[in-house]
């Protein structure tokens, strides 16, 4: 077997988003050796380093009410390239507002985007309809909107009260360290959007609410979709790729 | 708020104890903000980078099976060190067979010592017996029989029957990616150790053992200690410090 490419993940957004995608990371490998025969051993992992970093929150730089988390975002992107990553995950739905100009302004590594990786799968899988659970950032900038329309799939997105139960499930309760207020916020936004709508499939658009979120009570018919699994698997497929930078 | 340290995990031995070991780290920051009454948020966890290389296994190591993981550690370390790391975890136990030698090359670094503070814990809590599981490796070294000794605590270890039972459950189940094989050959050995020895603390002295064994069935009195999650404490502490190097 040729060794495997290292990888990088850029988390801290928040750090338990981040730790929980290294999880994540790490089960994708094994599905890949596990498909390839291969005997899952700690050698057979790819070399991969997990950045935390603290930066400005995203929705707010976004909103214009804080810094930009770009200068912080590129210098720790230019550390994991430095390490010898190929191929780095950015471990933030509402990060990937940043997406382009980091890619542009880091060109030696392959910067892989969770909502084309999401968009892509649910395509594959025959989706045609979604509820989008995402932050006010997320939203703001149609990153899944846009992406899911060009695909042909409807999405469903909770109205004004809801987005603010969203935001504090996310920020006083998965970032905050109080996960039954996060579970709450989010099975009750969850509720609605399954009785409006009658989706069968939502999308955890933040890294955060599948922390909390495993479930929709009174709708085992709702599947959840976390896209940070999505990119996770492709980030394992790009180690393990014996293709060229981009292959 | 002065700004934490920048510190360091070296993982991937194997990689889901390192994921593991991340997040306890995260959950540990999170306790100490509390603790302070800091606001918990993404911007006050330390910047934290998890390392997880691929490196020979270190029982076969020790038993002179395979070549040592002592240039792979080093290496990892000084990259850690390079990104600003202060103190460093390593999350293996039997790893800390190199502990001297790395802390002698890596000066600028404090290596925290996982049986050390795992040692210090118990005896803090009053602790005079425990059972101990860990690989051949690590009991080959002793490295916790001679620090629980010289702390006055007594330890009950697996027959050598028993003992491949553990290997078997770290090797073919928790890093071969077969839980319920080994949460089965750890409940085994767990419930004969309570049984016979009458212990009320066992610890699990390999950070692969407590991603699968959750509790000693037909033994609620035992009580497991993780020493990943005392280590996790211990560089959460160190991250938060505003003393020196080695405050």
């Amino acid at each position: 077997m040729i060794a495997p490419h290292v990888v990088g993940i850029l988390g801290g957004m928040g750090p338990a988003a981040g730790s929980d995608f290294s999880r994540l990371f790490v089960n994708a490998c094994e599905v890949v050796l596990v498909a390839r025969g291969e005997p899952v051993t700690d050698q057979a992992f790819p070399e991969h380093w997990l950045a935390q970093v603290p930066l400005p929150d995203r929705t707010e730089a976004l909103l214009g009410e804080k810094e930009t988390p770009l200068p912080g975002m590129l210098k720790a992107l230019r550390q994991l390239s430095a390490l010898g990553a190929r191929s780095v995950a950015v471990a933030c739905n509402t990060a990937h507002a940043w997406h382009e100009e980091l890619q542009a302004r880091c060109p030696d590594i392959e910067l892989l985007h969770i909502v084309s990786e999401t968009t892509r799968q649910l395509a594959i899988e025959g989706v045609t309809a979604v509820g989008l659970m995402a932050t006010v950032g997320t939203h703001r900038l149609g990153l899944y909107e846009a992406s899911l329309g060009r695909a042909g799939i409807r999405h469903y997105v909770p109205s004004a009260e809801e987005q603010a139960l969203v935001m504090r499930g996310i920020v006083q309760g998965v970032k905050g360290g109080d996960l039954p207020l996060a579970r709450a916020c989010f099975e009750e936004v969850a509720g609605h959007l399954a009785l409006r709508h009658g989706i069968k499939t939502l999308v955890l658009a933040c890294t955060e609410i599948p922390l909390a979120l495993q479930s929709v009570p009174g709708h085992p018919e709702v599947r959840l979709v976390n896209p940070a699994d999505t990119l996770a698997k492709a980030l394992a497929d790009r180690a393990y790729s014996q293709a060229g930078l981009f292959g």
